[in-house]
């Protein structure tokens, strides 16, 4: 093979032409506090749980898997509560497969979806990858967005879907119900409320998912890799209206979840209590994240999130390859004057605040 | 949730309208020989390397995959041969998702893809999924496809991308090199050599990976799933220049192979040898069904895979039902005449025998 051959010599769609890979960088580094992972691992007798199911997997790994994956969705909405059941989930390859799916069968060309911008940066590769048009809205001072705005936005541009990250990542931002609630009652389209981080939110705060009965057109998506430190393991998942389910049908790959993700998400979901005792810890993190950059004299934003977004950064870039160098890896999401980082264990939290505060004022 | 929302009242897409998802049935039957599986089970101590690479990977899945999944495409190369490298490589959750992103990545609104009826059922729906046309050209006699008979149609339809499957399925029918590389030449578009069931033909018949040097619009895609006996596990590779895996990366989606998905394929790839010793068995179940359906009054067509379809069947739903009364699980594959059996283990064989002979002439 000569390698000789470009990108431009093949007959790649003209929407691809010049567009580079989505990537944060993965770099081997002591403190990773980059992709908002769980940074905590495993426990011990879970992971062998979860090795035990695995082995069970492999025994029958030559047969094609539960192309419906009951058990999985039976355990997914055992964990949600809110009286759903099995009907009500869908899973898949990460929450971005579940969206790629949903802008399959509700988008597509023709169709636009809305979004409030900053936001998580994959939404316009999905909906460019699935050829619907992406809507970039605003949102208010502070990066919150309010009722009234979020309306505006529906109002002027009529999208098919919208989009509602809460929290908003990379910014952090809580989302309201109310927001949620009139954005569903201003469309006739579908409304997706990505909670990915849900689980780092105030415990006695109510998450979309209270919202679902009575609206068929509202989809609550959720993850495994966050508060179940799960992101190498891949599973997304959403909980709607059983048509929308049976929407999903439609556009999946034929066993697309495999015979072990499916054992492994079992399993883990079997051991909720001990997989969530990181998140309270995490949560304090991020608490002392907030603290303790304001005491730097940095703007760090409000989080409902495992990380937190701070402003009254005078060079991103530069504060970025500073603190590289010193071993922590930290997240510049394009917006002026910000960076973003993970909150960690508190020892990485330490290692960032230290790295960041060796550096002088901003 | 109410549950008497259908999929009507939601704003779906038009070309979604009235459809059913794909499914063979999953049924529980003794010999299930439906979806061309491995019948024969993981080798114990490859079962046993397996799960200590799961276990390894386990510990690490709080943290996200190797989006670039380089030590599985290092083995993959390896276990190809003729000189590919790992910048050669792509794979995905199965080679649907593969051939997804092919056709994302080079199909799409506006453009076509060529197949030759009848063929893998997924194509067409791959192709709906991604907006692109569908043009089912036909075959010779016998199933068969000359190199005239293909490039008269690729002449005739000018399609931007050409899916061959090699060998056939449902059919079995090998394909020739000649086909593949007179088809190559008459267009400019992306040709596609799906060769899932490549190790079950003749050891000595050079594959489609002996025509990739020079031709840099030619894929070779492979399977896990057939040979490997890893349908559970859902791992779909290519083989291609390198540019071509370039354009891949700008659709496919970040993560989309879990560290459970890739360490249990570069440990499974370990074992080749044990792994490839189930095939040669299954090979001579294959010609044992050809002959012996011969012998019982059918027309078995040639194959170079893992299955035989089978003509001269007076009512194909009445044997289907008869068989699986017996429980034993075929396949209608919408053949008029015409069913499809899986080469299952030798008692698997056997018992799908006797049960048809046990039915009378045909």
């Amino acid at each position: 093979m000569g390698g000789v051959t470009s990108l431009n010599d093949l007959p790649l769609r003209d929407n691809l032409r010049g567009l580079t890979p989505y990537g944060a960088p993965q770099l081997h580094v002591p403190v990773a506090l980059n992709v908002n992972e769980n940074t905590h691992g495993i426990p011990e007798e879970v992971a062998q749980d979860i090795v035990a199911a695995l082995a069970v997997a492999v025994t029958t790994v030559n047969r094609y898997p539960d192309r419906e994956f009951t058990e999985l969705r039976v355990a997914l909405s055992r964990y949600l509560g809110h009286g759903l059941t099995r009907e009500n989930i869908w899973a898949a390859n990460g929450s971005n497969e579940v969206l790629q799916q949903v802008l399959q069968a509700f988008g597509g060309p023709g169709r636009s979806v809305l979004g409030f911008a900053p936001t998580y940066s994959m939404y316009p590769l999905l909906a460019s990858g699935t050829g619907t048009r992406w809507i970039a809205g605003g949102r208010d001072a502070e990066f919150e967005l309010s009722p009234a705005t979020a309306v505006e936005w529906v109002d002027r541009v009529a999208p098919d879907l919208v989009f509602l990250c809460s929290p908003n990542n990379p910014t952090g931002t809580p989302l309201s119900l109310e927001t949620i609630a009139a954005v569903y009652s201003a469309t006739d389209g579908i409304v997706v409320v990505d909670e990915a981080y849900a689980e780092f939110g105030a415990p006695e705060e109510p998450g979309a998912l209270t919202l679902l009965p009575g609206r068929e057109r509202l989809l609550v998506s959720r993850t495994m890799s966050k508060a179940f430190a799960f992101a190498g393991a891949r599973v997304g998942y959403l909980a709607a209206d059983p048509a929308v389910t049976d929407a999903l049908r439609l556009v999946r790959l034929p066993y697309h979840l495999s015979a072990l993700t499916q054992a492994a998400a079992v399993a883990a979901l079997a051991h909720t209590p001990a997989m969530l005792a990181m998140v309270d810890d995490i949560r304090s993190q991020r608490d002392r994240l907030v603290s303790e950059l304001a005491r730097l004299g940095y703007s760090p934003r409000r989080s409902a999130s495992n990380f937190v977004l701070f402003g009254g950064v005078e060079d991103p870039r530069a504060t970025f390859e500073a603190l590289l160098a010193d071993g922590v890896l930290v997240r510049d999401v394009g917006i002026p004057g910000h960076l973003r980082v993970s909150a960690g264990t508190e020892a990485e939290t330490t290692s960032f605040l230290d790295a960041l505060e060796a550096l002088g004022r901003p």
